[in-house]
C-alpha cells in the first residue's frame, strides 16, 4: 500500500522553498501525495499562493483558513490556535501516514501540534539552523515534536543530533529551494519583458542594463520598528544609478509599519526608477537574480540561493543573524552609511564565487525518497 | 515596581506539584503574583481542583475553559487549540512580566505557546527528564519555548543544557512536589479518619493495620490498552489481605477505558476491601502514602515524592520508564505474576532507604526567588 | 441529480424525535442522505447516542465533536462557538443542497447559522411551538433563519407564519417522535426483562405489578435551583408503592445540580425500589412508558408521545409551560404535597383517553417526501 | 447602583449609526457605559475605526479580535463562531447588566448569542425593517433573541411585534444616524478643504462647483457579481461633469471582487476627476452629502439620513429595496442607461423634499434613556 504523505504549506515563501519536494512526491510512485494550503498561502493580500501552486499542476486535498486579522501578536497566537482547530479535523479526514511541516514560521507550530498530539509521525524540513532570530524558538520547538528531520546543512543536521534526536532519523538533505536554483543555471538568460505580466505598482524601468532587488521583512521582535527600518533601505536604494525592484514584505506582526513606509514613499518620491511587486513565481525570481547587480534586503534567499548562485547581496539587519553564509554576503545594520557603502562594493565588485553549504540541488528527490521508506515512529525519547 | 509572574495550572497533579511554588509566589514582597486556572483543575469530574485552591487561599486571576470533550486524540489537540485562543486573551488582559508553565501535560503547550508568541518570557518547571513515555515530545518542546528553566534534578538541568539552552538560565531547584512530601515528615502520624471527609464510592475499610494504594493513570500512545491495563491490576490488588484505596485516573486519552475498566470491577466484585477517591489533597494523599504499605500502578509521585519518603513503589508498565528512580521502586510489566510477586515483596520487605535526587524540600522558595530576579528575556538562540 | 439532504444531530433526544425522518432519507430513491453527529450525542457521559445511531444502521457521514466542558452558560455559548467553527468545515466539505436542523437545544444554533451564513437552505424541524421556557429564543430565532419549516402542530404552523415566514414553506407535518410511538401500538406488551439490558445503577425491581417512570431535565433559567428541584421529586416518589425506573438528565447548564441530587439521594437512601438508567433505546421506552403507571417529570416525552399514547403525566415546573398538552397531564409545581397528590390522582385514574395535536405516526415519511422536492431557496423577506 | 450597559460595535457604519446613542450613555448618570470594539472596526484596512472613535473620546472597554481572513463565505460563518468564543470572555469578564446589538452585519449575531446564552438581557437596534436582502435573516433572527427593541421607524416597531414580541418593550425612537444628520443643519457650510485631511487615493478635484458621492457595496448574495456591479457604476459616473468623491466598501464576502474593480479602473483610468476615500467621520461625510449634487450607490445612508437632509440619492440594486424611503430616491439596476439617466435626472431637479420617516434627529438621548430605566429581562415567550 502507498504511504499518505501529507505537506502543509501555509506561506508563499514554504511553497517556494518545497516546490520540489512536492513535486518529486507528486511523481513517487510509493506515495500518495496529500497537499494542504493554509494560512496567507490562501489569501489574495499576501500574493494568492494557492493560484500558483494550481497553476504547477498540484491537486489541493484541503484547504484550512486560519489567519485571524490583527497583525499584531495575540492575533499570531490565535492564529495558530485556530489552525490547530482546523488542521485537526483535516488530519481525522484524510488521515495521512506522515505530515510534513516545513522550516519555522509561527503558523507552522499548528501543523506540528495537530499531527504530532494525533499520533501521527511528523516530518521537518529545514530545522537545526542557528539564525539569531526569533523564529528559533519555533524552529527548534517543533524539531523536538518531530520523529523525522531533513536538514539543510551537515552543521544543522549536527545541531538537530545535539539536541538530542536519534542520528539514524537526521539527514542532511540539503535545502529543496536550491534545486530551483540549479535549474535557473540551465537557461540562465532573462527575458527582460517577463516581469510585466507580474503586474505590481510603478512604472516599468528599462532593466535591460542592470537592476538592483530589494526584499526586506518587518522582524517579528522589533515591529515597531519595522516602518523605519524600510524607510533606511528605500532611501539608500533611492539613490543608487540603477532601476529598483522592490518585493512587497511578508504577513507577520510588523508587515503594517513596513507596508505603511513602502507606501508613503511611494506617494511622496513617485520615482520612475522603482517598480514594487506582490509575488512572483520563485524560479522567474530567482533568475531576475541572477541576472541582478545584487540583492538588498534580509531575506533568506540572499542566503541561501544567492551563495549558490554566487549574487552579491546586502543583508540588512538580525534577520539572518548567525545563519551559515557564503562568501557572497556583506552583512549592515539598519545604518544609511554602511548600506551605501556595502551596495557601492557590491556594485563594483560584480559576480561572487559560488557555495554548497545548502545544497547540490537534488533536495527535492531526496527528501521524496526517503519520506516514502523510513520507518514511521511518533514515540522517541531524548537519544543522551 | 513588583514584577508581575502568573502561572497557569491546568491539572490536578500539576497543582500538587507546585503548590509551595504558589504559596512563596504569594507571599513575595517583590512580586505580584497572577494565577490562571484552566483546563480539568476547573472540572467536577477531574476533582474540581479549583475548590482546593481557593480553599488553600490562592486568589484566582483568570479561569479558563478549554477542554474539550471526546477524550481522543483529536479533542486532546482542539483543546490545546482553545486554550490558546482563550489565554493569549487573558495574557492581553492581564500583562504579566512572566509566564510560568508546568511540566509536560499536552494543554500545557497552550500556555507555551500563548506566552512565546506574545514575546512574554516564559519559565518552564521540571523540564529536562527523560521518562520514555509519549509525554517527551510535548515537555522538550516546551524546553526550546522557554526562556527560563527550573530543573528538578542534577540530571534533567544537564540534559536542558545539551538541548541547546544558555546554562545561565537554566536551574536545578528539584521539585517543588518533595517540598509538600518534606512537610509530612514532621507530623507523619496519620489520621485514620481524615480519608472518610474525601468521600468516594465503596465502603471505608478499616485501615489501621495497613493497606495499600493504587493510583494508575492510561498511557497516551496505547489509550486503547488502558481497560485492559487496568483489570491486571485490579485482579492482582483484589488478592491482597489489606484493604485497597484507589484513586481515579486523570483526564487523558484512554481514560474512558481506565474508568469503565473500574466501573465494572466496581459492579461485579462489590468487594469490601475497596475504596475509590475521586481526588484528595496531596498533603494529605502523602501522609497516606507515607503509612502505607505500598503504592501500586504509575503515577509520578512513587518515583519523586516516595523516593524522598522511603515509601516502597510497584512500578507498572512504561509511563515511567527512563525516569530517574531511587532503591524504593520495583517495575514491573502489565503482567498479573510479576505484578503479584512484586507485590508480595515490598509487602513483606517494609520501608526503604530514602533519596534525594528530586530535591530536599525548598523547591518552591528557590523557584519564587529566582523569578523575582532573573534577567527576564524572550529572545535566545541554540548555545551551540 | 439526487438532492443532498444533510440532517445533524447534537444529542440523544434529537435522535429520538427525528429517528423516522432519517429512516425515510435514507430510503428516499431522490435523496443523497447526509448525516452529521456532533455535540452530546458523540459522547460517552451523555449515553453515546452514536452507538444506538450506528445500530439502527445509518452511515455517519462527519462527527463534530464541540462540547466544551464547564456546563455553564459561558461554555454554552462557547460550545456554539466552536459548533459554527466545525460545522462550517463540514458543510464546505460536503456541500449539502439543504440542511435539517432539530428543534430548539442551544447547540442547534451553529447549525443554523453555519448553514445560513453559507447560503445552503436550512428546514428546521419542530419551530413555532410556545412553551414559555428559555429555549423559545433560540427556537424562534432559528425559525428566522430557516426557509422551511415543519411544525408537529397546528397551532405552531400558524405561529410561525405570524412570525413572517412565507405559509408556502411552513408545514404542519406532525411531530415525528410519535411515529414511534405509533408503532409501539402495534406490539405493545412489555417483555419485563428487556430493560435489564440496559444495565445502570441500582438493583433491578420486579415490574411486573406496575412501576412508575422518571425524567426530570436542569431548566437553563434556574440552573442553580436544579439540585433541589430533583430532591423534591426524588422524595415524591421515594414515597410511592412501585418500582422507580429513574433517567437521567440532559448536559445542560445545571446538569450537574441535577446530577449530584440523584447522587446523594443514591448514596444516602440505597433503596431497592429505584433503578437509574443511562440511557435507552427509544423504542423500548416508549414500551416501558405505556406500560408504566405514569410518567413523572419534565419531559416533552410527557406532553407528546404520551398524550398520542395516553400514558398519564405529572409534569412539573416550568419546562413544559405553555406547551400544548392533551388530556393525559396533570401539572405541579416543585412542591412536595402538590406533587404526590397528582401522582396518586394518577396511579388511581389509570390510563387515559389519547390525543393527536402531534401528529398521527407518518411524520416522517411526510417531511423525507417535502425535502426532496420543496423548491430551494436561501433568501426570504419578511412576509407582511 | 448604576446599570452596566455594554455596547458592542463592530464595524465602521455600525459606529457611526450608533454614536449619539454612545454619547448620550456616556454621560447619562445612571450608566457604567462599557463600550467593546470588534471585529473590522479594529482593523486598518477597514478603515481603523478604532481610532476615530477614540478620538471622540470614547474609552474602550476590551477589543475582540475575531475576523477570520477570507472574505468568503465559510470566513464569514468562522469570524461569528470566534467572536461568540471572545464575546463570552469578554461578557464573562465584565458582567454587564444589558448588552446592545446594533442592526444585522452577519457578525453582530455573535453578540446576540453571547449575551443571551448567558442570560444577559439583550437590547437590539435597528431591528424589524423589511429590506429584502440578505441581512434580513440575521435582523429578524436577533430581534427574536433579543428582549428589548429599539426600532428606527413606525413600520418596524409593527413588525417587531407582529412577529411576537411584547409591545412594551419594543420602542420607535427613530435611527440614531439621523442625530448627527440634525446637526449638520446646524453648520451646513462645506469647509471645501476639509475632505483633504482624510488622504486616500487621487489628486483632490476642485469641488465648490459641485461633485457628486459614490458608495456601493458588494451585495453578500451576489458576491461573484461584485466586480461587474461596481464596474458598472464606475463606467457610469466617469461620464458625469463633475468631480465624483468615491468611497471604499464594506468588509464583506464579495468586498474582494468590489476592490479589484476599483483598483483595476483607477490603474486604466487614470483620471483627474476622481478622488478615492477610505473612511470619514460620520459628521464630516454627511456634510459632504448635504453639499453633494447627488449620492450613487446602494448605502443604507441614501435611504435614511439623505431621506432627512433631503439629498438626491440613485440607489443601484437589491441592496435596499423593500426598505422604507423618501422623495429623494430614484431607483435603478445595474444598468448603464438606466444609471446615467438617473443621475441625469437628479442633476437637474437639485435638492429633494425632507422626510422624518427615520426620526426627527434625538434618537440617541431617547434610547439612553430608556436603556437606564426599562425593566431587565432575559426570559420571554412568543406574544401571540
Amino acid at each position: 500500500m502507498k504511504r499518505k504523505v501529507c505537506v502543509v504549506v501555509t506561506s508563499r515563501p514554504s511553497y517556494s522553498r518545497v516546490k520540489t519536494v512536492l513535486t518529486a512526491l507528486s511523481k513517487n510512485p510509493n506515495v500518495e501525495f496529500q497537499l494542504v494550503i493554509a494560512a496567507s498561502a490562501l489569501l489574495d493580500r499576501y500574493g494568492s499562493t494557492i493560484n500558483f501552486i494550481e497553476k504547477d499542476g498540484f491537486e489541493i486535498t484541503a484547504k484550512v483558513f486560519n489567519v485571524l486579522e490583527g497583525e499584531n501578536l495575540t492575533s499570531m497566537a490565535k492564529t495558530t490556535g485556530i489552525g490547530i482547530l482546523e488542521l485537526s479535523t483535516v488530519f481525522d479526514n484524510i488521515k495521512p501516514d506522515v505530515v510534513i511541516t516545513i522550516a519555522d514560521r509561527y503558523e507552522t507550530m499548528a501543523t506540528a501540534i495537530s499531527a504530532s498530539y494525533m499520533n501521527i509521525p511528523l516530518a521537518h524540513i529545514q530545522g537545526g539552523e542557528i539564525t539569531g532570530n526569533i523564529d528559533e524558538k519555533v524552529r527548534h520547538s517543533i524539531t523536538k515534536l518531530s520523529d523525522i528531520h531533513f536538514a539543510s546543512t551537515e552543521k544543522a543536521r549536527e545541531n538537530i543530533i545535539k539536541m538530542g534526536e536519534d542520528p539514524e532519523f537526521v539527514f542532511n538533505t540539503g535545502c529543496p529551494s536550491i534545486d530551483i536554483a540549479a535549474d535557473i543555471l540551465l537557461k540562465p538568460e532573462l527575458d527582460f519583458d517577463l516581469y510585466k505580466k507580474y503586474g505590481g505598482v510603478g512604472s516599468f524601468p528599462d532593466i535591460r542594463n542592470g537592476y538592483v532587488v530589494v526584499m526586506q521583512h518587518p522582524v517579528t521582535t522589533e515591529y515597531s520598528e519595522s516602518k523605519k527600518q524600510i524607510e533606511v533601505t528605500l532611501e539608500a536604494v533611492n539613490s543608487i544609478n540603477y532601476p529598483v525592484l522592490f518585493f512587497w514584505p511578508n504577513i507577520d506582526a510588523g508587515a503594517d509599519g513596513t507596508s505603511n513606509g513602502i507606501r508613503s514613499f511611494r506617494e511622496n518620491k513617485k520615482s520612475d526608477k522603482f517598480h514594487f511587486f506582490k509575488n512572483m513565481e520563485s524560479e522567474d525570481f530567482l533568475k531576475l537574480l541572477y541576472n541582478s547587480k545584487c540583492l538588498i534586503g534580509n531575506s533568506s534567499v540572499g542566503i541561501r540561493e544567492c551563495s549558490f548562485l554566487g549574487v552579491p547581496v546586502v543583508n540588512i539587519g538580525s534577520r539572518q543573524t548567525k545563519r551559515e553564509r557564503g562568501k557572497n554576503v556583506i552583512d549592515v545594520d539598519y545604518d544609511i552609511v554602511q548600506l551605501k557603502n556595502a551596495i557601492d562594493t557590491l556594485l563594483k565588485s560584480g559576480k561572487r564565487e559560488r557555495d554548497f553549504i545548502y545544497g547540490d540541488g537534488k533536495s527535492g528527490e531526496l527528501i521524496s525518497d526517503i519520506i516514502a521508506t523510513v520507518p514511521l515512529r511518533f514515540h522517541k525519547t531524548l537519544n543522551y
